[in-house]
């Protein structure tokens, strides 16, 4: 394994057992439900928490709680995406989705108190009260009206937008809904050192935007046995995607552009980023 | 007007306005019904803030954002509570609610989002760095699985529990389900003073019941008009409440002896603490 793909797997464990820890001893499905929908992720973000910490000097022990954090806030997000009233899922990361597994109001609530977790984890991070507020404001602003929840919103808007979105507006949609999280994470760093979060934002945007595009050639040439999601959904229902605007060759190009400029961006931290380099490149290469 | 009434009426003005103002320049039906979630509300968790803080010093200007902070965390709660998965409610507040307004996904991410938001606006409460955090932390447990969800998740098991619940199983739903929210609004002066907040944690212990009492009495006596949302739906359900295990005259004098509790613990505030002894007097004169 690389580098990158031993960190990537030791920061979604070590993520979903400091969420299973933070909720010892409640009995209840809502628990259960919690905890199942934290297990089995990439551990993307937990990720970048832990590596953009690094990069300044933190270790994982002061960053873990941001870390487990933003996997919890993603997870939140996922439950309440798949629900029927949504996009109605049955599974995800190749199993049951929460709804499927218990029922409706098990995944309403899971998901509302796994953002509650959130919020009641990321303010144990190991840095000055001053940083830690920030690490909430900046949370709540990657993950609410003006972050994540509007990119859902333009999202379901989107199903039934006539035209379909444009490129810029397809863009301001990924930038909110996957985008935002993406970039809180990768910002954890410099945001707990008090520094400068210029560079690492820069890469994020770059990492989050390939991501989505990488998400949408997925949906086109993945199977789902492989991707651990339905695919094919966005094309049959006619939505606008970076494929469907760009064409198939022209999203790759996009991706590919979009991850050298992240990795070029990252030269201020020298070889020590090496690490983030190839998990921007793992973005536009994976399979699920 | 009394004073309690005065205080109530502007608690729950200026937690809306705030609301509003915070999420200036948003064009979306999330947005706009986040707004309408938080309006018309009698805005007792606003007012439980604003009064703790003026016991403790601390002026309206600075405890504002805890007030509607706590208003925001409250109007989500009601918003996934009142979806068709959930009570499947089609009034609330004397008006439609949210998903019978807009629809189904428009609720779930306008509920979102306003969590998010109490936690955007808390960390803004004009205290120490030290305190604010603390605001922050204590929100969450008030409202995560070990609270306010956590009661909720009790109160659907409730639903087809056999045998029903019993009254120590009701107690500990309502602690969760409604009485964590107006523990943490009456004890933020303290929080925000870095006070013992001894006394307020237990004068809103006893008015969180109280309150619950009186609603489930309201759930008999009240009409839907006057009340603002559907009433015997608890008794119809067979579902214990403290009406069906206490009878109706046991559930007012439990009512009452509560209401003398919460009064009596607040001495050492003297007659500065006589508006929240009115709004003691209030949670189980209302009617609505």
């Amino acid at each position: 394994m690389t580098r990158f793909a031993q960190g990537l797997n030791a920061a979604g464990v070590l993520s979903a057992q400091r969420i299973a820890a933070s909720l010892d001893g409640i009995e209840s499905s809502v628990r259960d439900a919690m905890i199942y929908a934290t297990e089995g992720g990439k551990g993307l973000r937990a990720f970048l928490v832990l590596e953009s910490a690094r990069l300044h000097g933190i270790g994982p022990g002061d960053a873990a709680p941001a870390a487990a954090a933003i996997e919890a806030m993603h997870a939140y997000s996922l439950v309440h995406d798949d629900l029927p009233c949504m996009d109605d899922d049955d599974l995800r990361r190749g199993r049951a989705t929460v709804h499927r597994k218990w029922d409706e109001p098990t995944a309403v609530l899971a998901g509302d108190a796994l953002q509650t977790l959130a919020f009641e984890l990321v303010v144990t991070a190991g840095c000055t009260d001053a940083a830690r507020l920030q690490l909430v404001t900046t949370l709540a602003q990657a993950s609410g009206v003006r972050g994540m929840v509007g990119g859902q919103a333009l999202d379901i808007a989107a199903e039934t937008a006539s035209p379909p979105l444009s490129l810029d507006q397809i863009i301001t949609l990924q930038a909110g809904k996957t985008g935002a999280l993406i970039e809180w994470a990768a910002t954890v760093g410099p945001r707990m050192d008090e520094a400068d979060s210029g560079a690492l934002g820069h890469y994020a945007r770059a990492l989050g935007l390939a991501f989505q595009i990488a998400d949408d050639i997925l949906d086109i040439e993945g199977d789902a046995a492989t991707v651990g999601k339905a695919v094919g959904k966005d094309a049959s229902a006619g939505k606008a995607t970076f494929v469907s605007l760009l064409g198939l060759e022209g999203a790759k190009k996009r991706a590919r552009t979009l991850v050298d400029d992240a990795c070029d961006v990252l030269s201020p931290y020298g070889t020590e980023a090496e690490t983030l380099r190839e998990a921007a490149q793992f973005v536009i290469a994976r399979k699920s």
